[in-house]
């Protein structure tokens, strides 16, 4: 009978492009990462060079891994990706500027559909499908790294908003006529919380005190080497992370105001900063908090790796995606 | 045949329970109101008598207009009302403490499935049906009156949170260790942009300030008051909105940059100042949001007024809930 002989397609590929390094992966229904590999982004800067190169590696490895017919689609996390247009729109960290349609092109070299989410995005789908958010409806994902992003769910579904560009939490004002913000506005609270925040408040804290501290003699300040200093007890850098828990816990208390989530699930590297910062951020956050809520909101430590987050996130998109829409 | 016998139940009641009063109606599908009535709640400060009253109401009212038959269900609004317990939630203003299961007992009094919600939640609802946020899929309402409230809106669902307790707008923390808050907290949004806080804003500018102004003639202090004196010119009524203004609109930004909105709608009491409040909300809002978002997002103030959009919120809450889950 015919439909015995439909092909049943097991597999996904999960693609996760960042601005040093681009990962894909064959993962199947259990989210097994059946097969991986990688490249560098910047390798790449011509649009064309860089989606005709990714689409070799992952029919090649398709091809060596039971074929490219058991793939029933892809996704694609990408920072600046939009769920909306399936495209990466006016990217500020990417070679491709504007709108790149990559959906299309991958699905147009592949004959495969392909699903293209933005990076906040597809790590809420990553803690939900196989992480700390599993079984969870209502929740926020908040990653502090370079910048500071979001994704929620609201009642089981992912919150984009009319333009897919909601979950801007590092661009909420937390001080108005505060620090000057790569978006153009002042005050945003990445320029408090995200890397080079942290950088600019120990610069701030060691000019205006005159203590010692071990962070007077690094080469190079850097989230991971101020961690370094409060480990050995420094003051002045603990006081750093305090100061940065204290804004976080703030901003968060006001995010799950309006969100009432279940859990909020940090991840990104700062959020690698351990108690220095997370015991800061819970003291601040249930201190803030809506009596109502209080006690009441988990704060979570992601416990995938960023890595394997973004690939099987995207291998989550990818399920989402109608295997037909290779011909629409 | 037996379908055919089967009464189509075309209309449905809508209650709206505050403070000071309590109205009811029968809303048919078109959301016209075919009657409607009200009483003093003060007057039922005992639970079973306030129970006892509005139903026989709605049952006269329904008899008198075409029959309980042809009523398939009653939507509820209340301060503190739950759609996820479908009860009166701890309600600080309302007479009776605890938690009240408000739609069980209508049911079982009237026989006609009952769904409980709050204000806000209800407000949005009816934005959503017979309003300003028609045919919109993510939108946000806020409430500014004696409080600030809030309901959002995501992929044409209300979003509730986990608890039903989202969209506490008022109770985001705008100024760390600033003015009290019933809630307990210190520095929440409506302790400077509600009813009372504008109050306290043109107080604190009064001391501050020597110049003359008509406000420091009057007997009593109060948005309305304040705004008379806007439209006669005095500057420091005017600064006192200016001031409220500025700080709604840096509010109203992050929401927007967290749930990238169509539009977002204002409602309530204080939303009645004018431009004297709705132009500095506009600018600030504007200087603040995300810039990709600017110039996007609507800023609309209700058509609807609040008892109309009560009762026909209502009656949309009316229609979500199953018929039989009388049964349940």
């Amino acid at each position: 009978m015919e439909y015995m002989e439909a092909q049943l397609k097991t597999r996904v590929i999960g693609v996760d492009i960042s601005q040093d390094r681009t990962s894909y992966a064959i993962v199947d229904i259990r989210g097994n990462i059946v097969a991986d590999g990688s490249f560098d982004t910047a390798d790449y800067p011509d649009l064309n060079n860089f989606v005709e190169h990714l689409c070799t590696c992952i029919v090649e490895m398709a091809e060596a891994n039971g074929g490219l017919e058991m793939i029933r689609s892809a996704g694609v996390s990408v920072p600046s990706g939009s769920s909306v247009s399936n495209s990466i729109v006016n990217a500020p960290n990417l070679p491709w500027k504007g709108i790149v349609p990559l959906g299309a092109m991958m699905r147009d070299r592949m004959g495969v559909a392909v699903a293209v989410g933005n990076d906040a995005h597809v790590a809420a789908l990553g803690e939900k499908g196989y992480g700390s958010a599993h079984g969870m409806k209502d929740f926020i994902v908040v990653t502090v790294g370079e910048g500071v992003g979001s994704c929620f769910f609201s009642s089981g579904h992912e919150h984009l908003g009319i333009d897919g560009l909601a979950g801007e939490f590092g661009h909420m004002c937390v001080w108005p006529h505060g620090r000057q913000c790569g978006c153009g506005n002042q005050g945003c609270l990445e320029t408090y919380t995200a890397a080079q925040g942290i950088v600019t408040t120990a610069r701030e804290l060691m000019a205006e005190r005159s203590d010692a501290s071990l962070m007077r003699q690094l080469e190079t300040l850097t989230p991971h080497t101020i961690k370094d200093c409060c480990d050995q007890g420094d003051e002045l850098a603990i006081e750093v992370y305090r100061k940065t828990g204290r804004i976080l816990g703030i901003a968060l208390a006001n995010y799950a105001a309006l969100v009432n989530p279940e859990a909020i699930i940090l991840t990104g590297g700062v959020s690698k900063a351990g108690r220095w910062l997370l015991q800061p951020i819970q003291e601040s956050f249930e201190q803030h908090l809506f009596p109502s809520m209080r006690g009441k909101v988990k704060m979570l430590i992601s416990k995938l790796n960023n890595h394997e987050r973004d690939v099987l996130g995207a291998s989550v998109l990818a399920w989402q995606v109608k295997e037909y829409s290779l011909f629409l």
